[in-house]
């Protein structure tokens, strides 16, 4: 009794921690109702359409490193990673509501930036700032950004949704963003960089939120389990495995993976595999299709986006077993996820 | 130019931030949306409903001392301010969204409570806690809490609807928060602090929305203007004058102050017009009546929640003028409000 007490939240890790504090809160939720556990709650909205509610707390040293990021760049990111997670549900973004805390000192050009590159992303996903709260900071600067979005109900895609036999498939290429987070972490200024590298750091800070495949794939039936890649597929299938209740082979083969990243990954001597499946903040999708049902999808988006819907892997009948293979092998990665409290 | 653009957050302020960064966002809302600049955006909703949307951000050593306030008191309090927004409304608050960063250090027995001090008050409020975020903070804790309410959009009470003439009232006492808080910094022991001090640093902990008040007054067409007293009406006044265009005479020997504070004032050699006009956090609701209205909602108000509804000033023309009088005579207050910015 006393060692449980005396546990603290960095033994309990995030998982652990939704499961705890979360239970009490699920219980008896109305009808139509959808709350923690997938990318955006759901609420009744007008007629068939459901309104998406989503928040991301970013702080200064965990999510972003202030000294290192363009105040351009930031503000971009904060909305583009809140957008990622209406585009996993196949939603419309709608309004926006944005808290900062800033360091006193902050410079007015600053901001100005940070706001400029907000705008940037928001003229183009018609989204409107509505609201917020804004505070000085201690300590580093805070951001929460909450966006509202709506959707039509029966399109919504849910993490709960995979079965035993659907293909996983990702909407676009992974490690990129965990590549640009390894090179900016080496501190190697920009004109040392090749164009390969100088392209990764931008996946990293300008990460496109797949807002527009998201709202395709909401549309046909025979996606069943979507969400956005924002801690590496190994940590984020791991969520699609608990709430389905599935487990999932990985063929590491099939893993999209760009020239740029193998370039880098060459010259610095990185794992790909480590980089391609347990790198964060990739935001594209992650969904799992009806298996007869995938070579017609993956064409009809070929035709709607020039580009392939690349298969990764399987959903199992295995309950929360996530094994990875490389050409008919079983393989074990070196690393797994990202998690919230380690520091 | 070079000056400008070295100019800091510090030298700002609070609401020369939101002048300067508002501008941008509150163009061209589609009709039926209110953004920025009252204690809720407001959206359009099922039927003559309307959507209320508040956020507030919450950082360790400006709202709140993490080191004194008790983790029970913490999960009230930060659910609590949010609530007294949709009070201010007139609203019924109804989903609850958290992101919560957390010292890696933290003992789960103190998360236990907080999330157990929050329960208390939402119970009683009939809000769900519908999803939110979770994140370690490299230095102390830092709380969002964004809130979903509904009301009827007739019955809506903006800070722009003040008229010359009006009256001006409040729902509660002023100043006991600022009494509690007073207390506090001064680190007296809860057994050394006589029963009126304890009383008022449970003032300071537990607000109470006033969202049966809000209720009430929303629904009478006669009150004009609403919102909430968290910065101290002298710095609240002056967001209705603004947003209304008008000025306000404030009589401050009408200010509603308790026994408990008189004592404790009287005891700690306070300035209680200072305390009651300048502090914080009651969380009451200030409102403007139609006056030759004021007596009957009084009345109105006595019988629904058995106390008074003090006027304590007058709504006037004069432009962003605020002016204190003391039985007829103007007088000039010590301090002027709270600034989100100043440290």
């Amino acid at each position: 009794m006393e060692n449980k007490k005396r546990m603290r939240i960095e033994d309990l890790g995030e998982f652990g921690f939704i499961a705890r504090f979360s239970a009490n809160f699920l219980k008896k939720l109305p009808a139509g109702v959808l709350g923690i556990g997938d990318d955006c709650a759901v609420l009744p909205w007008k007629g068939s359409k459901k309104l998406l509610v989503t928040t991301d707390l970013l702080i200064d040293g965990v999510h972003f490193l202030g000294e290192k990021i363009s105040p351009l760049d930031l503000g971009y990111k904060s909305l583009a990673v809140n957008l990622s997670d209406i585009a996993a549900m196949g939603g419309r973004p709608r309004w926006a509501f944005l808290s900062i805390a800033i360091p006193p000192e902050t410079e007015i050009a600053w901001l100005d930036e940070f706001f400029r590159g907000w705008r940037q992303l928001a003229a183009r996903t018609g989204v409107r700032l509505l609201g917020g709260d804004t505070t000085k900071s201690p300590k580093g600067l805070v951001i929460n950004v909450a966006i509202l979005g709506e959707a039509e109900g029966r399109h919504l895609k849910y993490r709960s949704s995979a079965r035993p036999g659907d293909i996983v498939a990702v909407t676009g290429k992974l490690g990129e963003a965990e590549g640009g987070l390894r090179l900016i972490l080496r501190n190697i200024s920009n004109k040392n960089l090749r164009l390969e590298g100088r392209y990764l750091i931008r996946r990293h800070y300008r990460p496109r939120p797949h807002l527009e495949e998201g709202q395709f794939l909401a549309g046909q039936p025979e996606v069943r389990a979507m969400m956005d890649v924002s801690d590496g597929i190994d940590s984020d299938l791991r969520r699609i495995m608990e709430r389905s209740g599935c487990g999932v082979r990985v063929f590491l083969e099939q893993l999209p993976v760009s020239n740029q990243l193998r370039k880098c990954g060459h010259e610095f001597g990185w794992d790909l595999d480590e980089v391609a499946a347990a790198g964060g903040e990739d935001y594209c999708l992650l969904l799992t299709v009806e298996a007869r049902k995938f070579p017609a999808l993956a064409e009809k988006f070929y035709r709607r986006f020039g580009r392939p819907l690349p298969a990764i892997g399987q959903i199992t009948g295995e309950k929360n077993q996530l094994r990875y293979f490389r050409n008919g092998q079983p393989v074990v990665l070196s690393k797994s996820g990202y998690d919230h409290f380690k520091l």
